[in-house]
């Protein structure tokens, strides 16, 4: 049976507060919906079986290179991480798994393993980190990992990320997300051809040890930690990567990892069509690599995503089934409040894309009628789907309310007076 | 016997005055560079054999949506164009050949031939146009072109590019460059997947037209016509065009069609990895698609553009032959002037990528020496090559200054006098 | 009598099929607002009462430099323009008055008026134009307007701002908005301080020219036409130019004048707050002077603005009322179309930020707890206020569904009955 | 006497090399600046009284929110730090002050002042720092400092900085650099009025403790460490900063902090010209506030931002003397070389711009002749000045080739052996 890290009471409690006005947005929204044709109950059956993976660091306070501010109560460790993780779940209903970050979350998988079931978790992708170096750790990555000029170095990356697959094997993923912070600070630094090529090979060495049922997903980033050029600095050359690799090998969006200005939704859609849509590292951003709470800056960018998300599905399209997952730096929120809201925000924009009338729309297109093809979105988009949202929670056991629920707990204060506090630093994202 | 637009005097008198001052540069520069071990005289060889093309369009002034003011003597049509082109290769002794643009440009392929011997001129890469109406045309592109969405429109599009190629046959082109505006202003107007696939197929059909010792260019550009998606957004899609088509289609790079703060040589670099550098619209820009001079806002990026041109070359990369192109639009001068300089400044850069010692530079990677490895192109870049490029123009008959030279010829008042004056016009937007 | 554009039994039967459904959602609104405390009535009262102005200009189609393509029915001059807003207005109730640009909007003020009055409709702020070259002209703007170096030209651009005044004075405007091209193409072209300088003494000389109740606008803009510099090229500029000007001198803030990425709604903030917002130029971009409809981006942007605004408002900034206007280029829609729709969106981000809960949220910000700050915002945000829109125009006698009526209408069909098609256009590059 | 960190002999020796070379380069320059009317003697005696500071924290290396990978004898404290900084002095001669970073560098201004007269060094701006928490702070600025919505935690940033300036007092600085991190990551989390209103009193305490003949520099920065908004985000609020404080309140320029695509050296000739430019933090970027070596990436800009400062000197510029400072963040060079050679590059950048003829641009600035103003800049710009550059350093006793005599001394393993190695670590700047 499940431990509870909410006690089922207190859920209880906050959602009998809330729970006649649910009933009644519900109702009315369910009108609303079937006079454009919807079903709401199909849609809150859609909704309450999309799931998004929480990443093991998120619950941990992050921080700039400036400084790091940590909270109350941070995780110590990998167990009162996932302790943590299981809070957000048993409250949103909507992330039943956690992606662990290697060395940080290394230990034996067999504990990890019984705490998940304890917690009613499992484990998505695994992610391997060569952009620091580990206390005990031979080469350093200072001029690069998997692309750096000495063989050597490249051989301890590799044999990291054949690590993380075995690790992950052991506790049931079924992916490896590779990003590097490989890259120049100055023009000349690197020879860029050679560099790539380095990081082809060191790939394939990776890739060779993938299980059959894995796949692998290489993530781009326009810049930093490099600030001249990145190895993986955008979807182009993620896709010769995906392609040069082979059929298990796909690409990751994050969607704060490109130029300025960028049309994220398209580039999406290119690598469905490709077959190179691996998934998505979920957030959002104004500037640069913000890692900002999903649908905080642009909520509407985030439903265009996911737009293109259920057109595909609606299409049929084969083999298509994205890995989600959230990657943030919560520096000035709790991390498990940011996680929730988050998790919701991502459900908020599938809920939103369910309800395009895609007939409509495809009229609209084919007939060059921009303003009411936009305008289909734009209804759809406009549509205050909380109670569906809130509804499939209910449905699930979980909290109408998350936030007020969790802050109704008590659980942060009780985990700050059991976890020592931390001590403050300079910087870094972990 | 090759037409002079410019009297053999002119340009006799205005070298005699520099002639002096060059021969000593060139000497001073020739010992600093010995001591480099560097010969000046192979790179003057190198510098004086490598050319670019100019667009027949840059000769007349270029203008904006809000407006457009042209100068005196602008050219009344594809002959004139020819007559201003043919001056500055005169003068620079660098532009050999002409790059069309039809419809404007049409005219019977015999008279182009006859008229472009007489001035000693060839022709480059055909340009397509369907990006505008055409008076007498059938189907608007106002929706778009190779992907619209109805099939005749798309057959229009495809019909005229295959003219293009015919009209290029004819007059010895081996090229053809398809930019299209197509796109969308706003969310949901078009579906992305089958707008491409629509794209995909229209190229399909042109590409089998084309004959089999020419190549087909593809050139994406971020925005602009469409504001809000562009089908040929970025290189990515660029290269998956060119790899959908096959072995005769490549990606052309126009530096002013990215996202900002693009490394655009490092993509680059990445076309010439995978075989699909088709070449280069030259042209500079701040902000967007500004079209300013070549190296006129950022020489250091042209420099390092053809760092990596003069890498693959010097690697002896196979299939090597990127096609040199500008695309400018001259708003505010002299449109001869700015070509003049704009083949200047490209030469500038390639004179200046050949001064790199590329031994030392691939030895500073190796050792991850950043800070010798940038010096190492810094040295190469500040060298002042004027002293080459104006030596390779008196070697082949050039102008040492060819500005300054174009205007004492008084060839602008000239044609001023002969050609009526343009009505200016308000722009695209009102 | 108002002359009906729109005959009102087409209204009439357009709101009957929709009413019944939307007095069902505006209920179900009513009583969920009531929970969280606010009183739709007040809300709906308030939107009613919220205008915008239409720009002349924006109910022709547009174009950019690359080509216009002309719709049906387009409007051949002020007459036909002022026809097309009367139908914008009858319809949404949202835009009362017009904004005028001279020279192609110069009449005789007497039938401007009388025209105005028939239709129900007045003038707003007066645009001038010195971005392109009337056919009269003496003076070229090829190289600036007010900031040109020769003192004759910024006589002429000073002049021609004199009579936009006079004109505006004459038909009831009381505000002059100044938005220049002036700039360079070029490092070096201009000297940046003694072009500012021009530009200032310039400025003042219009300022001499403004009745004592009348407002002046500069607007800035980051680049286009020019493509290195642009003299008013960002409110820091832009306020110093109000600020060294005088009390009737503001600020315009157009949304698709800033550099990528830019905090536009801070930029509100700190106008307000040194008493300078003039106003805005709505519209949306992606890219850069996109000029696409308001909201059809990033809504939630408009939207941030807005909470701007109404923040002001709620706490009775003294002298605050700025100026709300479209500007927008309509290339692919029906321009009567987009303004309706932008009018609406605009509204919308109003009625939103109407819901916002201040007390909260500024206790929420006092206590650092951003998260729920943040989630404040974003309840009002995602409501679906469009109940209360459709209620505010059926109150006044305007259309539920405003674009669905005008559809029904056939008013378009009829107008290109009655005016000659328009020829398009290559732009302004070609 | 001055104590030598670098041995004479070792300069002597690396100088002897290179010495004939750079007689001959020098001759063959001169020669050719003659022929333009320029006195190469003036050139390198200017240059020579040019110089910058160098920061403190500039001699460790530095590193990203991801990792920071130290390198070799990182210096244990401020006197270490010292030490450095006498190294780059010594072989540049360009950099006789350090601008110091509190509470880092704290220590007994006596010992401060008397280690740095042995090292022939002065002291530059004092840096304060509220961007992150010291061990022993009693309140933190996760949520901000000075513009802190508690006014304890305002009182003690406030204190801090007055802190710097009395430490500054007491070793001879004459100026206070204030840049905070105070921002917002969340729409709604602040008020961006209030949060102003609250830094603009904060400053107003720090400028009544500013002694008479102090200045005060707030900096500007678009993002980081606050991913939604930042309280002195632009030029335009840094402004008003300084002209609500009164007339020793400037605006500093770090040129990295600025939105894609901006013109800077525009913004230095509107703060210029409103006599609010205080100096530079000078650098490079690609993408953000990369913090990369001055002149590394852009190297035109600076020359363009140069341009700029000789333009306000020629001109004569009442009150002008901007204070030049480097803020740079070494990750992957030896920070010494970097501040060595950015040092040379913005030396390089100030006798390009000295090289402009003045008289012959402002000429063609006023004929609008474009192309022959932008040829004069360029003209400056690609004279290769090196030879300038190591005259002077050669006649004030420095090293002809700077970095290579370093590496011959052998200082850096020399102070590998006294300091001990250097823990990594997971992030940060400092």
């Amino acid at each position: 049976m499940t431990e509870l890290k909410i006690a089922a009471d207190v859920i209880a409690a906050e959602n009998e507060k809330r729970s006649k006005a649910l009933t009644s947005d519900y109702a009315a929204l369910g009108e609303n919906l079937s006079r454009r044709g919807v079903d709401i109950g199909a849609i809150t059956q859609k909704v309450s079986e999309f799931f998004v993976a929480v990443p093991s660091w998120g619950v941990g306070t992050g921080g700039t290179r400036f400084a790091r501010f940590p909270g109350e109560g941070e995780p110590r460790g990998i167990f009162d991480k996932l302790d943590d993780c299981a809070v957000i779940h048993q409250l949103t209903r909507a992330t039943p798994t956690v992606s662990l970050h290697i060395p940080w979350d290394k230990t034996d998988p067999k504990d990890l393993v019984a705490k998940a079931q304890e917690l009613g978790l499992g484990f998505d992708a695994m992610n391997s980190n060569t952009f620091s170096d580990a206390p005990d750790q031979k080469h350093s990555y200072k001029y690069g990992s998997l692309s750096h000029t000495d063989a050597a170095t490249r051989a301890q990356a590799v044999e990291h990320n054949i690590e993380c697959i075995e690790i992950g094997n052991a506790i049931g993923s079924k992916a490896l997300t590779v990003w590097i912070g490989d890259g120049s600070n100055f023009p000349g630094q690197s020879n860029f051809t050679r560099q790539f090529e380095r990081y082809l090979s060191s790939m394939a060495d990776i890739y060779k040890a993938l299980p059959d049922d894995w796949r692998m997903f290489s993530e781009h980033k326009m810049y930093e930690p490099a600030f001249y050029s990145t190895v993986v600095q955008d979807w182009g050359t993620n896709y010769l990567i995906a392609q040069t690799l082979g059929e298990k090998a796909f690409c990751l969006v994050d969607l704060g990892h490109h130029a300025p200005n960028t049309n994220i939704e398209m580039i999406v859609a290119r690598l469905i069509q490709f077959k190179k849509l691996g998934g998505f590292h979920f957030n959002d951003s104004k500037y640069g690599d913000d890692d900002l709470d999903a649908g905080s800056i642009e909520p509407y960018r985030l439903f265009l995503v996911f737009n293109e998300l259920v057109d595909a599905e609606a299409r049929g399209v084969k083999g298509f089934h994205p890995a989600h997952m959230i990657d943030q730096s919560h520096n000035v929120t709790d991390p498990i409040e940011s996680l929730i809201s988050s998790a919701n925000e991502i459900r908020r924009a599938y809920a939103q894309a369910l309800l395009v009338d895609r007939a409509a729309l495809a009229g609209f297109q084919d007939g060059n009628d921009a303003m009411m093809a936009t305008d289909t979105l734009k209804r759809a988009y406009r549509s205050d789907v909380e109670p569906i949202l809130a509804e499939a929670r209910r449905r699930a056991g979980g909290a109408i309310d998350p936030i007020a629920t969790y802050r109704a707990s008590g659980y942060r204060k009780r985990v700050a007076a059991e976890r020592p506090a931390c001590v403050g630093g300079s910087g870094g994202i972990v």
